[in-house]
């Protein structure tokens, strides 16, 4: 089984999107397509009048802001996605968490007197009912907001709910977990072409981090990379959205 | 099976809409909620600048429409009303139509020289999928938004998705379709609580009309209705959305 995250950049450009669902669509076997939307969900605050807060790369999600994520992910991008996969004999169905008890999660309790507001951190996929979907043909393509089971949306990372559902899906298949973003893979420097890390394990992922060649926002989606192959999922990889098939890009050791 | 729909005046309204759910949440047996949520639609498109425009009570879908009502729809109201259900121990999961092609459509033409833009009238309702969600114990929440599986996503109206699946179903279930409105059901006078029509056929609906009792939005209401009861829907009801058990509100005869 294939896992693919997409973010923002593919997401948010018609052109990119299309190319990469295109090849998205060639993929053959049971697969699930999880998407952000970050940089749609800003611009639509924006004109909305409601002021978006980051913090260390998370966004702060107050009572507003999660109508606005809810709309824009599990509306507007993820039925987008949906049709487009649909259009190319892609059978994709959109979940939310809270479709069919897809992902529950619980409000994040403060971080170091931080309060992300109505964020959620995972506590069970519900694997039956995905592989369900697959034993059906359907093809899930699944939005960051979870619940709580309790009646509240919960905006959670993307990243994270592809590492996680790819550690439950691992329980019943073989699971490839691919991140997708706007460069070729994990970099020494960005600016360099050549510097492109195309393998790396625990042990170098702590020094490159040490050394501050890893840093802001590759953090926690390297966290999320390293907890799935820790974990039971059998390939994870970082890679520019045009490489979903073959191996370019940087693979995760354990 | 149950299919019912509620519209913006249940939607709209939280203390409305959670007592609505906690009965449809008693419910036996499989069901299917349609959802509408044009009034939230509304009050968004304004706080974004878009102009909205009606003609003859449907809303005419440009390009930014359309993306307001995905958002609004199948985003916002569609799982905030999954997620309440799933905190009443409703297994719900929601759908547009494009999700598992559970409703394809066609944008509607010109008619009589009005362009509604991106509106789609419906062509088929995937049965199977359905089914087999009641099966698994899964119960569908629909959202008035289709897709042409070209690509296209479509704003339907959600009367008429409500009584398209409503005839779709009864091919398999007996199906009882029932609208939930602020009216407790088809008034000869809206000022008078006592002229509450309790049945009405084909027959009296045409006089009705003709003698302008029956208008305006109650038109294509009434329309959808008629279509189900005269093409397998065993029972057909309009009631105020506190009366969806037992038998208040009207009935339509064939």
């Amino acid at each position: 089984m294939k896992i693919i995250k997409i973010g923002g950049n593919v997401v948010d450009n018609e052109e990119i999107l299309n190319k990469f669902l295109t090849n998205y669509a060639k993929i053959e076997g049971p697969k699930i397509l999880v998407h952000g939307g970050g940089k749609i969900a800003t611009k639509i605050s924006a004109a909305l009048g409601i002021e978006t807060q980051m913090i260390e790369g998370r966004r702060v999600s107050d009572a507003e802001t999660v109508k606005v994520v809810t709309m824009v992910y599990a509306g507007l991008v993820n039925k987008t996605v949906v049709s487009k996969l649909q259009a190319l004999e892609v059978n994709a169905i959109g979940l939310s968490g809270a479709d069919g008890n897809a992902i529950q999660s619980h409000k994040r309790p403060l971080k170091n007197g931080v309060d992300y507001g109505f964020v959620g951190d995972v506590d069970t996929v519900n694997s039956t009912l995905l592989s369900n979907l697959f034993e059906q043909g359907y093809s899930p393509v699944m939005a960051p907001i979870t619940h709580d089971k309790k009646g509240l949306l919960l905006n959670t990372n993307a990243d994270t709910i592809a590492s996680t559902v790819a550690v439950a899906m691992s329980e019943h298949f073989e699971v490839e977990l691919c991140y997708c973003f706007e460069l070729p893979g994990v970099m020494k420097d960005i600016k360099d072409a050549n510097s492109l890390i195309s393998s790396i394990n625990t042990t170098q992922y702590k020094s490159l981090k040490n050394d501050g060649v890893i840093a802001d926002g590759m953090i926690p989606k390297m966290d999320n990379c390293f907890d799935a192959i820790n974990s039971g999922v059998n390939k994870v990889r970082i890679c520019h959205a045009d490489n979903i098939h073959g191996t370019l890009g940087t693979t995760l050791m354990k």
